[in-house]
């Protein structure tokens, strides 16, 4: 088993006080800050025991690193609005709740900073335009971030997936039990198809265990939604993918979509979760074309190994192969252009809206049926 | 680029001198001992600088470690009879011929001593059994080893395949103007069927290049020719390997069918001619049922990453999955019995004899093509 980053798994669990002494003010959570509390409080971001003050912040956007020195890529900050801002001000402590009220947690407030949103959309999403998903996201979040460790009582409430929501502890206890001495997670935000299938088989044939780990957090509108998903992992899992080498569970971050950075957080948090290796495919945590296609394997050469900690896997372009009649990358195979069955995403969503049926070259009949069905009552 | 074994590149190559002072004798070499005195002359047994002594000798069969405490496991000894062994006994120096009488080079005779046979029958293919060719060739050697450093002033006269006889040096020089930095070895003796073709570009997935190294010295008699060998190599890289991604190159070593322990020695020897990754399947180098089918995997737990210095990649057993259509193994498969086309190699040669055409599924047709040539003509 390997090591959690910075040494030690956090747990952030508290009991819930049976009272609150005194008038303790609040502050709801979005769905993002909920589901960063829960990666905090479950210790899939540790080191980090709250929600960053200025110098972890700066330290981030500009050098990738916690000012303790451990490889951090994103900012993990709880944004207010001026109004909830002043709020909490003066205040030690506010509790945490959902939209519903409910209480799940309580944070000790050590500062209220303004957001350097510019540098930080520069930074992070090394671009300030708008149309970034993660920018516009950026853009609409409160300008004040409030710094301070956290209690946490009970974790957001989810209706989803249940049976799949293994923290990282559970997931270590898992591979434990398993026998995994390897594993290689893969990040996933689309159903598997082909390619997918190849590489995650590929990795696997080097390790001990497959940890098939979708968002299931925020993502964009027009991704599939992880019901949908959920549905076509299950589908292929039960088909293809020997059971004793694979597991299933879900991953509850949002999607920043911020390609090179994120790549480095899906693979420490991956290592939290007890994962030894990680997939890096082309266009990792990318959207549009703000990013080039192996950015996201690149960055991984500013920092050794030893300080990740986690193997990072790197995939090229893969496709269906006429020649040899397999799945291939352009590093395994000599096929002409015309010899790749290849698919955009967005030519795949064209054949299943209008019904066209995707090759089984291209996707297995098993998930194409789900999404048919999705598509179709969509 | 990686380090070599004891981390310089042993060259032992000088030029012959003009004449020999006083009478020199001379020790004429077997085919072993040459391609022994090669890979000596050339760094691939680096750190090895001559033929071992008896403390060398003794510390590879009990601890598999040179006295350096460098990590060796099969003796690399120079074997004479008695009526030698007594030629060269109060000699300082001896050149060293080949069967033509052609000076290869000399040895600085430092010790004769007599070898332990059955210890290191035992020791290295873990049985005493003269049926085992390994242990057979041992019983046929002469009982004294000498002890000595060697100077090379030419490799061994080759008949065959000189476009592909490189160097370590030269495949270092290669790889680094092709700019791979990881470079996955494959030791080969026989053709590469589809399972070798699988796991060979599965491990290409994650590195720069492929390095197929097939054994060109001295095999069982039932092992197919290098000769035909090679032109199946020839004719599967030409359709079906990437060149930008492939290089072949001949491994001059003789076969042992040591399994565990000559795996060890496979994957040190391919580092010192350049390569990071190292393929271990089913069996390596083993024969008969003397070793199990993943000894040779297990046997690298009892050594560090660092101290070999080459990352082993162990594969399960291959074949074609009907339900999947793809190679896999049974750790990426979920295919029943008789979904699987696997086929033994005793099968294999009875279908070529018998002129019953092999699965495409099994073989490439271009590769068949060629072993039907073979055995058709044989």
């Amino acid at each position: 088993m390997n090591t959690p980053h910075g040494d030690t798994l956090v747990d952030l669990h508290a009991d819930a006080p049976e009272r609150m002494d005194g008038d303790v003010p609040s502050i709801t959570l979005s769905r993002r800050s909920e589901a960063d509390l829960e990666m905090l409080a479950t210790g899939a971001m540790s080191p980090l025991r709250g929600f960053m003050g200025q110098k972890d912040y700066q330290s981030v956007l500009d050098d990738m690193r916690l000012s303790s020195g451990h490889v951090w890529p994103l900012p993990v900050v709880l944004p207010l609005d001026h109004s909830e801002a002043e709020k909490v001000r003066s205040e030690e402590v506010a509790l945490l709740q959902d939209k519903d009220g409910r209480t799940l947690g309580k944070i000790t407030i050590s500062d209220i900073f303004e957001a350097a949103k510019e540098k930080e959309a520069e930074a992070v999403f090394l671009t300030t335009d708008s149309a970034h998903p993660g920018v516009a996201a950026l853009r609409n979040f409160g300008n004040w971030y409030v710094e301070g460790e956290i209690e946490v009582y009970q974790l957001p409430h989810h209706l989803q997936f249940g049976e799949y929501r293994q923290s990282p502890s559970e997931l270590r206890k898992t591979f434990d039990e398993k026998g995994w001495k390897t594993v290689v997670g893969f990040q996933t935000r689309n159903p598997i198809h082909r390619a997918h299938e190849y590489l995650t088989k590929c990795a696997l044939e080097f390790v001990d265990g497959l940890l098939i780990h979708p968002v299931v957090g925020e993502t964009k509108g027009d991704d599939i939604p992880a019901k949908i998903r959920m549905e076509c992992y299950e589908a292929i899992i039960d088909h293809y993918y020997p059971h004793r080498h694979t597991f299933l569970s879900v991953y509850p971050a949002f999607m920043r979509y911020a390609g090179p950075r994120e790549a480095i957080f899906h693979a420490i948090t991956r290592k939290n979760y007890g994962c030894t290796h990680f997939i890096i495919g082309r266009d990792h945590a990318g959207v549009g074309d703000y990013y080039g296609t192996y950015d996201a394997q690149r960055i991984f050469d500013q920092f050794s190994t030893e300080e990740l900690g986690i193997q990072p896997l790197f995939f090229e372009h893969s496709f269906y192969c006429q020649r040899t009649h397999s799945m291939a990358t352009t590093k395994t195979s000599r096929a002409m252009d015309h010899e790749k069955i290849f698919l955009s995403g967005s030519k795949v969503r064209e054949m299943l809206m209008t019904g066209e049926p995707l090759p089984e070259e291209f996707t297995r009949s098993e998930v194409e049926a789900v999404l048919r069905r999705h598509y179709q009552n969509g």
